[in-house]
């Protein structure tokens, strides 16, 4: 009775606390649990099932594109670190040292990766003479460390986990089309796996990533409205191989400095799904990351043929999809909240009366629809109901999003927007750094990116009324 | 001509210097490269490759026997390791300590974890409350930091990547089974899936795991006839259980402590493939987890039809199998010794002349024979070479296992075969710590374990001549 008692507390709704649903939501859909350290949280299995995959649609997308794994080591000494001026600069602030190892004290501090760009930069530096050496195209995926001083799971933790891709190319050419093609890749995988639709842009220059020529982002809207930078893609040009001393000999054997760029994925995707998705019932998992795609249910599991039944059907539909049972004696009401909790796309209920029409009850979780399936067709109808589940989510967020973008020609309808209307602005900016910081302490939008949707791009600058050089992208963030 | 003269060197030959041919393949198969953190290695694309084909094998016999994964925090709290006291008298020396996130001194020191049993204690502790909470079984793969002094890659370095299985049950006996049921696992894995024959035992108390009640391990053999502890199992009784507060309400309602277990294969697995199977021409890879199984090489690339028919083989064969072609313009014979160094199991050749009489030529890494096979079963003849392969690497180190394992009745002649013939040596022992120490001290040799093959064990201790109590194997180790 004590798991029924547990359920049986409803979550916060969302419209009531917005935040309190999200912890709510992360603690009983049982994706993490708080650990005995500030701000690093645990991935509990049902949550690090929804990593696992994400990790293998995205791995298979970069090798199939030519990416290689590798392991770079935890630590970074804080003379390497300090080799780039922008990075360190950008990044010492927030990271974690230590300073004893063993029974020693350290003659130079070790700082735990906050990003590895310096630990790729150095290994390159011996691996890279030839132009027969490029390019160099690695990812890995590990934990890192920033020293945060609010976390909240999966959007901002002091440890958290991600991939972190760093390539090397002879031309700048071609580092630029790697770090659009690897923007392209992020976005499709957010809309083809995650059902999310995102705006890709670029940062402006005080967005941008500590020792980045150009960063990159693609941006999603939460169902507050607020704005989750989804992943990130950086072009270094050749600044980094300056620092660290990347050449090679081109094919009339003159020294060249690579170009560089990196990117990166984390579990704050996990945040996106949950935020954008999710309901008053609680998790809502896209189909393609869901750790179990169809939960099937025996009713009046006592009586002949039901739980052999389930069985078969189990069976049958393991060959395509990701698929578990409840035989447990728990009541079915117990189960049916259970598991719309933890967001299973589509519940197969099973019973004598079903099994005497040749049939299962099939309940989505997006929509609460009931449909009655043959079981003689069962796997193409459960393809095809999570195909159009995937449909139906991504087409929610993306009616929500576009309903909740709104334009501002001057100052006054900006901070009426914001105040108003959660959601992402559109409005002219003169590039002066000194206005977007007016309009983030005055507003408490900040840039989110310049869309490569330009138009219109002609007009006035919302704060300062000067000539404008860039459309962009304003709202408030996670 | 840069590539070609890099290779053309020899790497030492093994009789001449293991130790320095170990460091040659590492570094010429390019499997790793040396940080700019003593002691932590980088994880080349091909080393990291094998590791990978190692983690998806084991990770998929894991869950088939119910096993999750989940991610725990890279910190723990020095209170929190000090639990458990023996866990903390064994592992504190040999810590990296973090004093420092971001601008403050940590009022309490964080270790970066040697291994995780206290973090999953203290979870466990929040998330069982009732019998139907057992069993957790939970995995995680991770890397972890050991402050060693001497290291070297893969054997022992400061960081190093591993599996760690960590499981509570509900009585001792089914925890037992499962630290069994585990060492079992690995034991095949390493026979079916590397090729490596292994012997299963407990260790002794004085090697035992820091906090287990029992270690049991597989301990391979190398080339040179050393010892590698290959992967371990532990049984932990209560003792965690007690120091963390792990209880569960059973079903008669009354509280009960857990009884758990956890296990590990790690990196190190590496390192036994290369000195299990390499010879002095470099790598030998095990066909089931080499990144490339067959590597095609076009023989006269320039005339019509060949490389067209090697993209066809290629095409075909990656259907089934991790297919390369090396089309490139460097030597067929550069290229002959580039893929015996890195260890690939099957090389193709294919030129104008195969291509006549509609077969390729089959070159085998470990017996370097030739076989012409013919185009239109390529597929089967393929598959049937690869499993002759792992057959082939399975037997031979089986043959020169059994072929260095002696037994000695007396101390004298364990003295002799020590100095005399590297290998393990199976001699009685009394069961106190002191008499192995003594056979340490004097012989450098160490109890591997107490295999579970016991006989004979009746007779007397080779150091006090007192009644022993086990057989035991000895020999030296990494």
């Amino acid at each position: 009775m004590k798991e029924s008692a547990k359920k049986v507390e409803a979550i916060t709704a969302m419209d009531q606390d917005f935040s309190q649903w999200y912890t709510d939501v992360v603690l009983k859909a049982e994706l993490i649990d708080y650990s005995a350290v500030k701000g690093c949280m645990i991935l509990r299995p049902y949550g690090y099932a929804i990593w696992e995959n994400i990790q293998s649609s995205l791995d298979r997308r970069f090798k199939e594109c030519g990416h290689e794994n590798v392991a770079m080591p935890l630590f970074i000494p804080e003379s390497l670190l300090q080799k780039e001026k922008d990075h360190v600069a950008g990044f010492a602030p927030e990271v974690a040292w230590v300073t004893q190892g063993g029974q020693e004290t350290l003659s130079e501090r070790l700082c735990i990766r906050p990003t590895s760009e310096t630990l790729f930069c150095d290994h390159y530096s011996h691996v890279i003479q030839s132009w027969r050496d490029l390019p160099k195209l690695y990812n890995q995926w590990v934990s890192v460390v920033r020293w945060e001083k609010t976390t909240r799971p999966f959007l901002r933790s002091t440890e958290f986990y991600w991939q972190e891709g760093h390539t090397a190319h002879a031309t700048a050419d071609e580092a630029v089309a790697e770090t659009l093609q690897m923007l392209d890749i992020y976005a499709a995988f957010y809309r083809d796996v995650l059902a999310i639709p995102v705006i890709k842009g670029k940062k402006t220059e005080s967005e941008k990533f500590a020792g980045a020529v150009d960063t990159y982002t693609v941006e999603a809207m939460m169902h507050d409205g607020k704005a989750l930078q989804s992943a990130t893609s950086h072009y270094f040009g050749d600044g980094f191989a300056r620092a660290f001393d990347i050449q090679f000999a081109d094919q009339n054997n003159q020294l060249q400095y690579v170009h560089q760029t990196s990117w990166g994925l984390s579990t704050r995707s996990v945040g996106a799904i949950i935020m954008v998705h999710g309901d008053d019932n609680g998790l809502v998992l896209p189909p393609r990351v869901a750790p179990v795609q169809v939960m099937i249910i025996p009713i009046a599991a006592h009586k002949p043929g039901v739980i052999e039944a389930a069985e078969t059907l189990r069976t049958e539909l393991s060959q395509s999809y990701r698929v578990k049972i409840d035989s447990s004696d728990k009541m079915p009401g117990w189960k049916f909240s259970e598991y719309e909790m933890k967001g299973v796309p589509l519940r197969l209920e099973l019973g004598p009366r079903d099994l005497e029409k040749n049939q299962c009850l099939a309940v989505r979780r997006d929509t609460g629809e009931k449909i009655a399936l043959s079981l003689d067709t069962l796997t193409q109808s459960v393809s095809a109901l999570l195909d159009d589940i995937h449909e139906n989510l991504l087409n929610k967020a993306q009616e929500r999003m576009d309903s909740r973008i709104s334009s501002a020609a001057d100052w006054d309808s900006f901070v009426r927007l914001v105040a108003e209307k959660p959601g992402f602005i559109r409005a002219l900016w003169c590039g002066d750094p000194a206005c977007e910081q007016t309009v983030k302490d005055e507003t408490g939008a900040t840039s989110r990116c310049i869309p490569f949707d330009q138009q219109p791009a002609e007009g006035l600058c919302i704060c300062c009324q000067k000539k404008a050089k860039h459309m962009v992208i304003w709202g408030k963030a996670y």
